[in-house]
């Protein structure tokens, strides 16, 4: 199983998450490129320390918006799009390559996650972004999103992720984050999730029926301390399971 | 001889010089890589053209100012500019490559280029991320600058430009801006003289003197329509005379 | 009649439109502040050129987002909204104070007039803030739109403008850009669609029927020279049939 | 006496300095206004603060540049540089108005403040923005510096600060960051120095002499822990000593 997380999201003097402890824990590191987040220094740094570690360093593109984290919807036209995620993606490569390694893997970063989940025209334009720089890097992507569907038909590698500590539908959608059981809080719980997705490929859905969940990573956060803790715990769960950690890409 | 040019510098809905026209007068397109201007778009349109044309593409790096088109010098530290370069190296890498293509050289924009050519700091910065980026890179730049020596020291290829419309001074320095002779206006004397630097490796200086002038490649500049005529008359003497049109990289 | 065009829409050293030629033709200046277009200094030399003509100053808003032009929809919040169009109403008033004049007016740009044409939350964050600025200032907006009737249910003063070189619907709306008889091209039809604008408060719908207009402004264009002529001839028009051009506000 | 510190300094998802707990220990709040620091809703929320308090806001100008936060030099020219502190100084403006106050004083922040202490033409910018935009409007600043020195040949108001954590050289002025001695880290000692900075206007020397400081601010470090307890022992000491808190503007 792999873990993946956002690291490098500060910029300039401002800085988000606690990068250092995050590459202790994941075996893939959405680097953000600049455009929500992450500054040239901070993307080398984290390269960097993701190299020697063994850490798959995947390009964490945006929309072009610092003031609002990437976080608000922007309605790119196709080829705009297309356009700045392969430059991030070209930015990013440039620190890989300082440190013998490459961009292994694209994901999406928060409102450019959820566009491309639904809106063919977003999704189109991170596959073929993709498509163009280099057709075997692997998306990272919610499993059953527009993107997921787009990128498998243009022949990319798509890797689905799980969400421990998020709940699930029945059809193994994510209940939506203003509905009951949209958050699960209790560390132990999420590592329980967590090495029943890894070990049985499953997870308990709100209304506790076991519905299939065929991730190849999980999303693990670290933008609080909370947040370190809780992905701390979920590590040594799946260590202590059995399950060896490595990157998918 | 090779002629190099600034392409790509507008920025979003804003436009500047005529890269079409460029594009086919120069045989190296120095492309703006979007800290000073350009955008995604137009350096992936100018590397496609630059890629059908045979026009090699340079990194046109330069610092972090839209607002002041990377004419402001900036107090840059060490680290932070060599970062910012290996961002932009990378960016453009990624366009060169949709189209078959590499960045080809590195040339330092605006207060870059003049801080590279005085300040060992800023200078260091930039042969730093050549070097670290890829070695067999040349860099565009000033014959007798701090970066040329700097560069070259570090094992770099470094490859000097001439300008054809500036005045020189006895010593093989170009006449500061402020001072009479600075500027060369009329069309057919910048021809003569790019003519004479092609074929003799010398230049007119100001106090009448023949001047050795070892450069590479010339200059032309695409801002204004004037300035277009002026590249297309040197392009067309350039030929007449028998110079072959190469790149130099 | 007011005539309104959008001025000041050019960034550092990149230029939009013809800002001397629309400073002698329009009674009402849509002054781009900073966000989507306009730089400081430019702020200030179309505040200056109003105030000496006498040309009223509004605040021609727009998102964060200088790389679209302010032209892509961006999904934001209530508060995040409110409080930038503060901020932009800010900075222009102070470049406004130093010619002893006022923003007199507030006109939103781009995606943010079509989203407060239709959305309420983002036409709501207009009205917040101009009504917790100046309840006195005036809206210029699409006649029918959510933001004119959140606007004048807020008590604020509402301005009506019409397109002399858009086609209308019967029903008093625009023609949609993608469908037949959209534009209007040629400038003579255009000046005449001006006059019966001002002297009947009519227009004459894509299907022949005369709809009433009951616009207090029109707006010019002025980013091609095409558009400046057409501006000219409707001004030309409109005095030659005896309107009186003044400022609304 | 005044206590002045920084606030506001965050942009958008980032967080810099505790701006709650500042707001209860100082008298004046130096803001940040968007150029290096700060975004609009922060503005407002600070100002908000600020007037339930009835603490002066200052508008903390800086550079155009979230990247460096305005602590690298940038070499505008004069009227680039004025144009973009009356932008600045408006912006903040208007969110004071919301809460029935005023912008009281402009004190330029990083880069600036070390420029216009020592560079004619980026202190007459900010003499020449103050001057056009209010000339009552008070400069706070370090004495002596060409900054203070311009604003008062200007006929505006100079305020002088000092610096209880910092150095002193016998002629008065401050211990470079360099130099030994340069920062007073005891918190007993930094809130005794203030102490003697308000009831005697004098300051201990590196070399233990007693020098003149006659300032009528003091400033207050806040971006970390112990800096937000060394100015609450500050305050409490300067309230202990029958010191009277008071804004100056």
């Amino acid at each position: 199983m792999d873990l993946n997380a956002d690291l490098g999201e500060g910029f300039g003097i401002w800085r988000l998450g606690d990068d250092a402890a995050l590459l202790d824990l994941v075996t893939s590191a959405n680097v953000a490129c600049g455009f929500h987040a992450g500054d040239a220094s901070t993307m080398r740094r984290v390269c960097e320390g993701a190299a020697e570690r063994g850490v798959a360093v995947g390009a964490q593109v945006g929309y072009r918006d610092l003031a609002g984290f990437g976080r608000r919807h922007i309605a790119y036209a196709f080829a705009e799009l297309r356009d700045e995620v392969t430059y991030q993606l070209g930015a990013l490569e440039a620190f890989c390559r300082l440190f013998r390694t490459r961009v292994r893997y694209l994901k999406p970063h928060g409102a450019l996650y959820h566009a491309a989940a639904r809106d063919e025209a977003q999704a189109a334009a991170l596959v073929a972004a993709v498509s163009d720089y280099d057709d075997q890097l692997p998306l990272l992507c919610l499993p059953g999103s527009v993107l997921a569907q787009l990128a498998a038909g243009a022949g990319l590698r798509v890797v689905a992720e799980g969400f421990a500590d998020r709940g699930y539908l029945p059809n193994g959608s994510l209940v939506p984050r203003t509905a009951p059981g949209a958050l699960v809080t209790d560390p132990e719980e999420v590592a329980a999730r967590a090495v029943r997705m890894a070990t049985e490929r499953t997870v308990v859905a709100v209304d506790g029926s076991v519905v299939p969940c065929p991730v190849e990573s999980i999303c693990l956060h670290g933008d609080t301390p909370g947040a370190v803790r809780c992905a701390e715990l979920v590590r040594a769960a799946l260590i202590d399971a059995g399950v060896t950690l490595t990157p998918f890409a």
